[in-house]
């Protein structure tokens, strides 16, 4: 950490710097430039996190220079990290291909589509039970009777099952049915969530917020993990912009970045980061060109009468394009796909 | 609400549009312009808005014309609410001032500290018991015994008090010691903790989400109401920018569009938004001057000890110079500012 | 400056470093952390603005001190700078008024437009002649047709007149004419152009690009200033935002931001900030309120036949309502609004 | 196009819009809603576009169905176009490979980079001689001295050469020596300069600015065309961000999005998007996975003399290996990469 101090400072108000800083039971390293002077801290620089030094009379700024997050860092774990799903894997050289339609609606139509996507090459189900909708007025989600759908059809079909949590009374409720729960990009800074999610034994997919940089995501994923629950799947689904001719912006450099900072897999979400089912397939391409462990897209095999997001889907034929498309390209960067467990329904 | 449909479109699919709309009890109004089709779909739009009509084959867009809120709707309610907190008014000309430190960190600190605002004409007291931090090392609140604190010195100052709710588990617990509740700007699409404020009978203090719109906001307001409780008050507290030389970009005009679209009061909060006590007056006044209902400011005795966001409080003395420019402000445009009651500790 | 090394560095990765600061004539202070090494530049960092430190192998990252614009920075003029435009003073106390349509159209419809805003109290004319317009089959101003209608009427009421120049070719031509020269937003980096207008001797009213800082624009006034034009006067007229229910966000922080970096004069534009005349009136007396040396608005007697941006206009008696709401605002905070002179057509 | 009014609006008020908009020789089609009236404009919606509809009293929005932009559009041209620089093909089903150090330095220097671009697969060399500078006190380019290099040092290694144009008095001078134009992001919408680059006949290379939607690059590319000259490729090269730890947000759904809009070829720039050689190859393969005609990647054998954007640059050797994968992809997908001709210095 570094602390500028502001022009016309006085030998008190650096004293009185150093003194604050060496309390904390840290080095400070008093630099005086041409035109600023400034004092560069050394030892843990987490414990100065809390201290609010920026508010000391005299300080300009203060510079952090190492990442607040530590569990989730690649200095934690020199390897990417490896998911397990229930038996499928994700980061590490293996993609999750996860498919489904954004809510469960019936047991059929889940079913109809969960034997459609896998055959299609899909090795996870999604499908969501509680639903976070911008209006009060929206189809909300079937609740416990959707999980228990989503439960038997993934048994049915040897995929495991993936759906969002919202509530932190609900995650363990949604624990005993799922295989994986999700956080939704709207929660990506609940932080009761993030905290209850990370006392269960389940696998995470933490969604990325629509303004939180690839740090604050990988700071969600550190309040996770500071529970005990290491297994965290990041997924990038697009942020918030100017163009309105996409849902979001796609912010595919988040899939390398993320990288960079940290051994957690990352996933891409080309269906929420566009909205358009037209621009789905290009940046499920781009997702896994640019490193991605994994594409989640959601699929209807009626969006004309989905109740939620059926604007959005794939049809299932169009989902098998892009898959086999996906499939290519996974085979040129030397990735695996694992297939999905011998199925009952199959 | 407006469908287009796409250049080329069928007879076939033009009717298949038509017949969706006919069968949710609209009337549909085809119109065939030189270059697009378009559907004019008439009746009560908000039966369109689970209708997945984006999808349907033929259809390029669909445009929608009235708002999603409608509780919260100036059509609603012609005139503007006015919240009572305790006593206090916000809103139809009644401004708010709200000061406090960010966490409650003791009791004779938040003594202290209320003394001085309280001086200054703040009536509304404010801080956080429980804290949302962006990192799971940093102080979390002090929980129940900070709103047991908070309760205390309000008391003793004559001053109700608002704090913020993070978990819906906890929603009754703090609304026993609070007058008003805060959802922070991360919890602005949490939508279990807003149907768990929406059902009790305390006022609620909203926050913009970061990168939500205004409409966005109003959105999580009609979530509050749709519950039963209208006593909402918004809060604008700046949201994401590329600029960052500021914690935040305080959009001053949502004040103005708030209050053409909504009858509910609008605070601003320029401690959030800018990050920085040098920016706070100005934007302090900006806000009043712009129309808002009151005025949300930290304050801190001793920031350099704060154990929250201690660099962006003012000091007392900071915020009694800036309460005496609102006051003056506030007289020229005829608004007045309850005082605090007559306190215990006076 | 600061240079933070790559963890994992050698020493002879920090020795050639060390080297390439030495070369430039500047100290070099090397600071061993526990986790980061790092090394303090000392002595005058505009030396380094050009030196490519961060592709040097084992750096991390550059962070630089100072910003890098010296003539426009507090530090090059203590006081703040107060530009006269032809008798009108802008900046230290003194609101410039800039009020005008768009585009000039007819002598006829300028000439009524100026008697009206004159009369409401406005001191400063403006008016299009070159229209950057975003489509090149939109009306794109009278050209130099324009200038000498712009010139005569404001000639005819006493008000000096300010004008955008688009291209460098015209500055001189714009500069015959004009008594300011407005730098478009969509012009803030053109290089070309402020160049050239960095070497008339006429003021400069330079607005913000839709996706500046304040320091980036604070750089484009450095450019003017940097070829001996020291008349510079700052603009904030919105940036780029995702709530699309007004044209941009006007960011009325960048006025106090902007003072504590700059000695220059800064004014508010609420018109293309808000697009919505029902929101300009709110979002000018903020700009005052937090600050502003000025408040540009457009307006116009017939909006509905304006050539160019008819929807943002107000009304004449819409002007006239705000500027005496600006007047009294303006006394409340002791500035001064100079009269227009006195004039040939009054 | 379709007229929203106001709630309230009255007879005399329609009456008067659909005057306004029969007076265009369009027809109006008026349709009573439940809560609102709207009018459909049948005809030439551009004739719309400079008519202040938004304007007249008791409209309250104006919503356009058709882009403004038309020679751009696909609708004018069914198939894609491909554009031939000087015998290299982009577009179509060819990828351009554009490669060299930002700025021009010393013949040495870009000859022995552009021998290992060459080398590597690159078909198209880059390198600025007039450079767009934020600070007025940096490199600004060797000007025609630069140009002459560039033009010499791509005949030696049979590579057509681009170079950036910021001037409209240059672009005679610039056609001279490159064969192609850039229009940098800043330059997006400089009018003046997208006038002039229109009436020349090299083709063009339009860089999206740094907060423009695709439909903005659109309509730049529209003001090019509509002076005559349509061999335009758009680049797609990030926008502005609240996420700092990238230059730029790496837009790679534009790429899609544009060509579901327009017939242009439109290429990718992941070093401006990114700023960072680490990141640069992952997004590349982005780029072509996601559809793009073509990369345009920096490159420099000393990044840490490089006189502008060096730590962004990558080696040849990092270059070799990126184009290697983008080989491979390329194959993958069907698209074919011209060779550079034979060239003098092979």
């Amino acid at each position: 950490m570094i602390i500028v101090l502001q022009p016309g400072v006085n030998d008190e108000q650096i004293r009185h710097v150093i003194e604050r800083v060496e309390a904390l039971g840290l080095q400070a390293h008093l630099s005086r430039g041409t035109y600023r002077t400034i004092i560069g801290v050394i030892g843990d620089e987490s414990q100065l996190q809390s201290a609010p030094l920026g508010a000391i009379p005299g300080v300009a700024n203060v510079i952090p220079i190492l990442p607040p997050f530590k569990l989730a860092s690649r200095e934690a774990h020199g390897e990417p990290s490896v998911v397990d799903v229930a038996g499928v894997k994700i980061g590490g050289g293996h993609l999750g291909m996860i498919a489904g339609p954004c809510a469960i609606e019936s047991h059929e139509r889940l079913d109809a589509i969960a034997g459609e996507v896998r055959k299609a090459g899909a090795n996870l189900l999604r499908g969501g039970a509680f639903k976070p909708r911008t209006s009060p007025y929206a189809f909300q989600g079937l609740g416990e009777a959707g999980l228990k759908i989503l439960r038997d059809v993934g048994d049915r079909h040897g995929m495991p099952v993936v759906t969002e949590v919202m509530d932190p009374r609900y995650v363990e409720l949604v624990a005993e049915y799922a295989d994986m729960l999700q956080i939704g990009a709207r929660n990506m800074q609940n932080f009761s969530l993030l905290t209850e999610v990370g006392r269960v034994s389940k696998p995470v997919l933490l969604k990325r917020g629509m303004s939180a940089t690839v740090k604050d995501l990988l700071m969600s994923a550190e309040y996770i993990m500071s529970q005990g629950n290491s297994q965290v799947v990041l997924c990038e689904r697009g942020v918030r912009s100017f163009d309105t001719d996409t849902r979001n912006l796609f912010d595919v450099a988040a899939v390398p970045l993320a990288k960079s900072l940290s051994h957690l897999p990352i996933i891409v979400d080309p269906s929420h980061a566009t909205g358009r089912p037209d621009l789905v397939p290009a940046c499920a391409l781009a997702g896994v060109a640019a490193g991605a462990d994994g594409v989640h897209i959601e699929v209807h095999n009626c969006p004309e009468e989905a109740l939620s997001d059926g604007p959005q889907a794939l049809l299932p034929q169009q989902y098998a394009a892009v898959a086999t498309q996906i499939r290519a390209l996974a085979e040129l960067l030397g990735k695996t796909i694992a297939s999905a467990a011998t199925a009952m329904a199959t």
